[in-house]
């Protein structure tokens, strides 16, 4: 049971996490901070939040549970602000996309509250954001990946992940490389990608070009309508992994093109054949 | 008003533009060939064709509209196959996804008759497959592109274009090499794209990686559940045209790959927001 939350950032994560837990009775009181104090009244109208701070570092007093769902470029800002008003066994976690640069921000700006850091990701769809869009089901059947370091301690591990499957979530551990690394191959490098065709496609044929496009195209640049700030911070942030991914995409397009200009049908029909195999069978296990 | 329609292929597609036709009451009589006897006793047995021909020569007798609903692999046997049989004025369409190397195959098949064949193709998506699927709405705001040649008679251009109008579709005209080039951006190239992400994927992750995925990659990779066949069929055929594609992507995930690599925050801020404009001016569009 957390006595306290504290939510900085009321947008979809935070309130869905803040509207899950709620719904559990696995919560005292939750107070929010955010940036905007529409958004932060919209949260307390919704029921969403019992509180509205004034700042991060006011809403971490007295909270036994803090939770950073913010976007990646302001989480260090944050975790700066709060660290001097956290209570002594107060855990600390985070939602962001890259752990290997939360875990070097925490690391600094915790000090010896590091230790109570557990860094972490619920891979979940953005299709929506804000606060109204906030449901307890958003966590439901989702992955939560938890990265602690060395240093965590076992109890705010198990608090943080105790909080994850009470809002419906199937937890992971590992470490923040691994996960970075991953993350780049499934999440960050298919929304490179389809930012990359559609910004190729207009600037080579013109708006007019989507005339010409059936919903294959339409479901594989769905993603390219994300936000571009979010996507700028997650590529600076992750950025070696993303090299390195990008780097491998980059050599299998080159294959994929000997290939074609050698005319190898039987290379291409076993590649196209294996991935439709793989991508089969993870339809199949979502059934 | 089409008197005798031939359907080369009594799938999907053939089998949809026949239920569309006739629910306009724009056929007299659709006589159907295709290679699987199963197939075509389906498509009898539920309206889609009044007559199943023993073979594509046999369909095409006393046809004046023969429509070539084949894989790409399949169309320039079936144009010499039909070639002797066609009656003096019939005209020949097709519907495959690569248009110059029809254009080519037909000259050569079809001769004299080559001035009767209107190169087609309908955008359409292919989630599913078979007779069974076939709807007559499914071309209903759909875009076909016909790319007939300087040597195509008018009247065989506008009959193909009424009868794709009469199903319901927006018809376009264009030189086969442009058409080519533009599918080979907007179709082509994403399905590559798809096959080429999931296979590395589970080469270097293993299929637990879509353990790690969320809705993005779903959308992102859905059509690399395509027939492998088809697409070997579409890479082989429209060659040079996704070479050049393929070649200019290659060359922005250079330029993504230098602006991460200098940490220039604002270059990518920029290619990112230019493609989300875009992706949501198409998305409005659609509406």
């Amino acid at each position: 049971m957390i006595q306290r939350l504290a939510i900085i950032g009321v947008g979809l994560i935070g309130g869905s996490l803040a509207r899950a837990l709620r719904e559990a009775g696995a919560v005292g009181e939750v107070v929010g901070a955010g940036r905007s104090a529409e958004h932060l009244q919209q949260a307390l109208d919704l029921g969403v939040i019992d509180q509205a701070a004034v700042n991060a570092g006011d809403a971490v007093r007295g909270a036994d549970m803090v939770v950073l769902a913010l976007p990646m470029g302001s989480m260090e800002g944050a975790l700066r602000q709060i660290a001097p008003w956290l209570e002594e066994d107060a855990v600390v976690t985070d939602v962001g996309s890259v752990k290997g640069s939360i875990v070097t921000a925490g690391r600094t700006a915790l000090g010896a509250r590091f230790a109570r850091f557990v860094p972490g990701h619920p891979i979940a769809g953005l299709e929506k954001s804000g606060v109204a869009a906030a449901t307890p089901a958003l966590f439901r059947g989702r992955r939560v990946v938890l990265t602690p370091t060395g240093e965590t301690q076992i109890d705010a591990v198990e608090q943080v992940s105790t909080m994850w499957q009470t809002a419906g979530a199937d937890v992971s551990m590992m470490g923040a490389a691994q996960h970075d690394e991953i993350l780049a191959a499934t999440s960050h490098l298919p929304h490179l990608l389809a930012y990359t065709l559609v910004d190729m496609l207009v600037r080579e044929h013109g708006q007019d070009v989507f005339d010409f496009a059936a919903g294959g195209l339409r479901d594989f640049t769905r993603i390219a309508g994300s936000d571009p700030v979010m996507w700028r911070d997650i590529a600076l942030t992750n950025r070696e992994a993303i090299l390195d991914v990008l780097q491998a995409f980059r050599a299998e397009i080159d294959a994929l093109m000997e290939a074609i200009d050698h005319g190898d049908g039987r290379a291409l029909k076993d590649r196209f054949a294996r991935a439709k195999q793989a991508r089969d069978a993870w339809q199949d296990q979502e059934r």
